[in-house]
């Protein structure tokens, strides 16, 4: 299965092209992983039985548990806030509801929910797993420059677009966390939809 | 050193009166020791043995473990957001800042961050902590409602008070956890100002 158009061809050995071809599938299996178990019991021994290899494959294909935890906590929130292809959406959906309802609609429902759950245990556990912590430091940035740069393309002028960037995903971030735990749909909907508003209406001043 | 004009006299019994006396002072070290060690560790043993009580004295004091977990969640969370001193505030602050910009500088100076730092962890905890849970659960709709309350005062029309009050918590909430996590006190500071003039631009249309 390997090709011969791989891009370092010097690296293609037996060991690189089973890690070439499973390693997206033992990555979604770790992150299944931590959404079902949370990130507390995030073991490479219990990821590693929960995905059906061993603790030195898993190793292999992931370096450390630090790394494999950083990769896991990158897709988490990717799927969470600001997903690519909620952002790549934000030209499309311009008229009706915008990128912003699109990621919120992304955030609160169906599995949307669950990752929210694990972004919470995360950030609770990162407080006292600085593995954790620095994973959740580089997505935290990562999604906000993501974000800042799609503002950009959508007529923010810059020098608002880091602050508004980071307002908007604090915002959906607490916001998520307030519905997820009251389970008051309603209200917190209603809070969202004051925040969108107040959004449509900065955007109307950009020009274009 | 009972009272003779205690409002409940029928209640009054040595362990009444020592209950009275001791309860404030055993909340206050059980919640220093959730501040210090995090929710995880909230164990009445362990609180018992840092306060220099014994732990019947604490179920004594107390009810149960819940009721304990309960009080310090109510006590954390009334520290970080819409303390009652800066709700009072409200109207002395209106001219420079106002109380939104007075609750951003509790929740982010000094021991304030503190008590964001246990919230976090406490919410993180309580995905699998149902007495956790149900005491955020409470707490948050305590702040909601004393934040809404302001917010009428402040000349808000009451059928969006709900929703603001919702927002204004979500939003602080959202931006300490990054301002903790990233460390990037500029960047999320410059957000929440961003939110600030956007809500006294909102404030202005209320009228008065």
């Amino acid at each position: 299965m390997g090709s011969a158009g791989d891009e370092e061809p010097e690296r293609v050995d037996g060991r690189r092209l089973r890690y070439r071809h499973r390693r997206e599938e033992l990555l979604q299996a770790a992150t299944e992983h931590a959404l079902e178990h949370g990130p507390a019991r995030l073991s490479l021994r219990r990821i590693a039985d929960s995905a059906g290899v061993g603790h030195a494959a898993l190793l292999h294909h992931f370096g450390t548990r630090e790394k494999l935890v950083a990769e896991i906590v990158e897709r988490v929130l990717d799927r969470t806030f600001t997903g690519p292809r909620v952002l790549a959406n934000e030209q499309r959906t311009g008229t009706e509801g915008g990128p912003l309802r699109a990621l919120w609609q992304q955030a609160t429902t169906g599995s949307g929910e669950a990752h929210v759950r694990l972004f919470l245990a995360i950030t609770g556990n990162a407080l006292h797993d600085e593995a954790l912590a620095a994973a959740v430091r580089r997505s935290l940035h990562r999604r906000t420059g993501l974000l800042e740069a799609a503002l950009v393309r959508a007529g923010c002028p810059p020098p608002e677009a880091g602050a508004l960037a980071t307002l908007v995903l604090g915002t959906l971030r607490g916001l998520v966390l307030d519905r997820l735990l009251t389970g008051d749909t309603a209200r917190v909907d209603a809070a969202f939809e004051v925040f969108a508003l107040g959004l449509d209406r900065r955007r109307e001043s950009w020009g274009g």
